[in-house]
């Protein structure tokens, strides 16, 4: 549940396409397999001493924080990209850094963007070397109303 | 508070007239019955096996896990509209999905725009059947900026 | 962490520049004292009870709830303000009422209008007399993308 310390964290990115724009991003929350969770974003820092696992089902209906990138787009035929990008700090004992972007176009675009956005936040305004980074993007082209997702989910 | 697991959920709906934007909206907390408190935005699913409880006073300040949907105009006589839409899944295993839309026009409108949402999301995405469908909505014609809410509150 | 009871509040502002939007917040968030931890925005209510403290270190990385303004532009040269007020009730054991507003221009301005609307959410919607109104306001001119950040952050 959210009140637990998160200890891990994992990248996941999906996509979806529905009437909508709210359906087609819950079909995108679903493709990135965490449809069935209450999402609580976050302002995007990865704490001290979490390490990552590979994704796994959350509970149906818990609490999930994290961050993330969205777009959505009702222009059949457009491509759409979300990305996220997460700087693991040298020294275990400071935080890491998310970013998020997203919009039209390719999905290096925007995974190139967020890492970049990483290191000016991380070593650009902290001084913080960065030890790694991950990134993950989702992309789609459009048919009736578009959605794609990325984040960077925190768990117990 | 927010790190109970939910067990319960209730909805509700208000709306409020004031000066300016976030005045009208807490304005239209405070007529749904949750003004003093401090909502905190899902991603709208509800969890499995909380049941359906009538609208109760939460604690003063306490966090309350929400999904709802919104919708503010300072156009005078204009009339605006907010709705949810829960779809109670057959399994009581499963999660259940919550829709939230709004905008201009009668509160019936942005209804049944939520509960077809929900149909989507449920039987057309998930292939999940729906055992209810529950729906509120709160519409206001603008004397100086309205507001309008309409949410599904999770509480302990 | 968040699921503890919050006891105590205090207010914090901040103002930073960077290449885009996100990193431009992330700057104004460091400023401000609370850029490595994990905001979780709020409907903007004080607890009954919880009494100010100076501000100081949170946990990196832990989650904090808070309500908060923000204002970000990318037009050089232009100045940029946000703040946040917070009504104290006479009545201790009253819910005490937060506002946030931001935009173009002097600090002052916005300061004022966000203590005149807490003034119209508690002693004109509420009927509750104030004990105090205490606010804080950040102000920036921008040089490449510029960002300003008020909040009033509830800590155990």
């Amino acid at each position: 549940m959210f009140c637990e310390r998160p200890t891990r964290f994992f990248l996941t990115a999906g996509a979806g396409d529905a009437s909508n724009a709210l359906n087609a991003f819950d079909a995108a929350l679903l493709d990135a397999g965490v449809g069935d969770t209450n999402l609580v974003k976050l302002s995007s820092i990865l704490p001290p001493g979490v390490t990552e696992t590979k994704a796994f089902p959350l509970p149906k209906g818990s609490f999930v924080p994290l961050a993330y990138a969205e777009c959505v787009s009702d222009q059949p035929g457009q491509r759409i990209s979300a990305a996220v990008a997460v700087g693991i700090p040298v020294d275990e004992n400071e935080a890491g850094l998310i970013m998020e972007c997203s919009g039209l176009g390719d999905p290096d675009i925007w995974e190139q963007q967020a890492r970049y956005m990483v290191i000016e936040g991380m070593e650009g305004v902290r001084k913080r070397p960065i030890k790694e980074i991950k990134s993950i993007a989702a992309t789609v082209v459009v048919k009736s109303v578009g959605a794609v997702f990325a984040g960077v989910i925190l768990c117990p």
